[in-house]
């Protein structure tokens, strides 16, 4: 198995964190963004969609996102068990999981790459260019503050972890996406002292330094 | 169990269908969109969201997305399987199902809800209001443009079905998702021969007709 990764990506993060969870050793090779390394033809081979993480499994099939990867990897070594164990968990899980990517993650990453001179023509990943529309990043940054400030009452609850009583990959989803909001100076409100106790909690995860 | 549906939604289709794939049997409610019945209190109190789907588990359990759905039938009822049998199947439908929700259905919705006049001040679902960004719209168009040019190529490659051998969720997906296409007249290109036997052979399914 091979896992490519970018350190400084959001996306691969995930992957990683969930490896690390699993505590699963795998050979992970680093592919530079910035030097545009997932545009080029042998990466392109492996995810047409030139995107981090990509997870190549051990008969060659090749995963290109997190959720691919995520599905694969707990079925490959089911404990500890990230995704569930019973219909309620599991689909709890997966619902928070599609929640937090849409409303938060992908809201952020609209933020960022319609604003960031770094990302002006490169306003979405992938292999085809598109401009900045400064409008979506105005967008972004009002869902942003709307994920974050109801993410205790929507999304947390009462319970101690993302989907219940127990640690699972909803968490990482959403610690990496709290932690991917910085980018845009936006955090959880200082009022949501469940959610920031929730945080501290998650960030004191050996996996969360990686 | 209840099932929370709207007809017209194609978000709820895709748990429609795969309702119908398990052949379960599930009080149905029809939620009509076009009244704003999701805005009103006793619906946003299962669902702070505003979306459909939604369904409510045996024990009181809200699952609002497609995914939160899936995962949830899938593990109360396993047979027929839709979402993969072993760490392979299970790993490519999930890669399959983000990627045609991500690059397909999302980029869909943005162009129809970006541009027709009954979407005006409601560019995006959920409680809160945002405006339409034309340019949005035509970014959402040629995106779709490029996921059904490419869809024969990077997702249906050499497989009689999306994730494979077997029919999956990824089908669901992937079926649902051209036909909400054509909401905005774009469809499969004809040089797509495999891509168009494939549509043949899902829009035979009797799920395929609700």
């Amino acid at each position: 198995m091979k896992f490519f990764d970018c350190k400084t990506a959001p996306s691969a993060r995930l992957v990683r964190m969930f490896i690390a969870e699993k505590d699963l050793d795998i050979e992970t090779i680093e592919i530079d963004l910035r030097s545009g390394a997932h545009l080029q033809a042998d990466f392109k081979e492996k995810n047409p969609h030139c995107t981090v993480p990509v997870l190549e499994t051990e008969t060659g099939l090749h995963l290109t996102s997190s959720q691919g990867c995520w599905r694969y990897l707990e079925a490959h070594k089911p404990s500890a068990p990230l995704l569930g164990t019973n219909p309620e968990e599991k689909g709890l899980i997966a619902d928070r999981i599609w929640r937090i990517d849409l409303d938060g993650f992908y809201a952020i990453a609209e933020a960022i790459r319609n604003e960031l001179p770094g990302f002006r023509g490169r306003a979405l990943t992938g292999s085809i260019n598109y401009d900045q529309i400064p409008e979506l990043a105005q967008r972004g940054a009002a869902r942003t503050a709307h994920f974050l400030d109801t993410f205790e009452a929507h999304l947390l609850g009462e319970n101690d972890y993302v989907a219940g009583a127990n640690f699972s990959a909803a968490d990482i989803m959403a610690f990496v996406t709290i932690e991917f909001a910085g980018w845009i100076k936006l955090e959880l409100p200082p009022s949501a002292e469940r959610a920031h106790d929730w945080y501290k909690r998650i960030k004191a995860r050996p996996s969360a330094a990686l």
